[in-house]
């Protein structure tokens, strides 16, 4: 229940921000409302696509698709109070991260599927939103560049996995979850914590055909 | 049997056009033969993936798929004559389009699926044909930019599904609905009817990191 | 048993050589993992998707994917090593070629497919890690521009079927594949054969919008 609220604030959020990216591009209502649904729920329904998990959720619930279009279609009525309050949205956009990944962790485990399954599921869930906006908007993957994103994803599905795994109750580790995700990533995001980044150039890799 | 025979018409001038963009892009005849067929059955795959609907069209019917290379592969011989008769290809596009449509509208109806999902089926049954081959050859997706399209894959379903709805048979819905889809699609391409589109100028948006 | 042994061998040589694509573009360690596994196990899973053939493999066996993670990650601490040893992976990628192609031919001839769908889902197995890898490295897919890829997918599938459909034992049919698709990739790439390239210059063109 606190997990599902979460989620419709953070396809919308998402959604969103999604949108501006559209805009960017300039792309017309249709293409707005594409990148913001698959910003919003792309990350999921990939994940149920490679876990054959269907139907995918917007199949059975066309009431979050259609929450998507309206916030792609509100933000681009609203674009300078939606960037006005960027900060409000990376906030939201660290909850959601957070109740996208444990919510992939439950698709996983409902599934019986592996623990290690259960946390690409939660990585999944998280990042190939921001996957597939940057590949319809042909701009660099910012996930695999910038702050913390698929690790904040990975800490949350490891640690929501472990407490349910010593007995606590599943609300226990949500919120333990959530909160733990939230701060991490909003700390990435302030602190600049990055992965390590593997740089080859060209010249070293000039012997390279293939 | 109408729509069938539209059908492969339809993948037909779809892989021929494909093959255009391949050939832009200096592809070898495998890369013909892949955006071809990604242009002309790409839209019908995503939408059985999407929707758990396997196996896939072409799966079943591998001669679809034939028809694709064979198509991809004959543009190649016959350029001159392909471009030359554009405005050919651009009417049986339009009349691909409908048909592509409402077999999409038809797929989600036999799974049982709500009508607004139906809708979805259509468009992307319409659309994603025409997306896969923008991102294999990387070029800007021309449908979230130009002319009509995917709004024209809405008014089909929209109006094959209420022609049946008021209990009219399937073929008076399909032939209306191709007759709206194919006049809808060639008067948006002759007066250059556009979906208004979202431009967010860099600087307006200069504030934004993520 | 063998043609497991060479898979294993296959996806690494495969993830190493994607991870540096993945360094060329000063991704993060979630990047080259994720880059890795594509170029390496995205092939399989691609076809798996398109043939509703669930639990994808590394779904069933998460070690596969543990696999070409560490192979990713390895690779950005050996880089020079692997770049200087480039031609041993020139001949892991051939063997590892011809190995996924028999993979997916199997696959096809197991779920009762048409001959020429077996067909497909080899090539499809061959040749979509690359794609994959080139999306999200966002560079020109080399697989349909260059030394033949798909072609000898082709031949390695044809000819494993043909063998097989003459009764002769499985073995007998995937050592001759193996060999056979080992020797003519090496051979395309030692003498640059090329598939014949379909080349249509921005002027033959200028008269399409579309």
């Amino acid at each position: 229940m606190l997990l599902s609220i979460i989620y419709i604030i953070g396809i919308t959020a998402e959604a969103m921000t999604g949108a501006l990216s559209a805009g960017r591009k300039n792309m017309d209502w249709f293409g707005v409302m594409l990148v913001a649904s698959a910003t919003a729920i792309g990350g999921g329904s990939v994940r149920d696509i490679l876990l054959g998990h269907f139907p995918l959720t917007w199949v059975q619930h066309p009431e979050y698709l259609l929450i998507t279009c309206v916030a792609g279609i509100v933000t681009t009525l609203l674009a300078k109070w939606v960037i006005k309050f960027h900060g409000v949205f990376i906030r939201l956009d660290a909850l959601g991260l957070a109740a996208f990944s444990i919510i992939g962790c439950q698709v996983g485990i409902n599934m019986g599927l592996h623990y290690s399954i259960c946390i690409v599921s939660a990585i999944v869930t998280g990042v190939f939103g921001g996957l597939l906006r940057d590949l319809i908007c042909r701009q660099a993957p910012l996930v695999l560049h910038n702050e913390l994103y698929a690790s904040v994803a990975l800490v949350v599905a490891v640690l929501y996995l472990a407490i349910l795994h010593f007995g606590f109750s599943d609300l226990t580790a949500t919120v333990s979850a959530l909160v733990v995700g939230y701060l991490l990533r909003m700390a990435s995001v302030r602190f600049k914590w990055r992965l390590p980044s593997f740089q080859l150039t060209v010249e070293e890799s000039s012997s390279l055909k293939h």
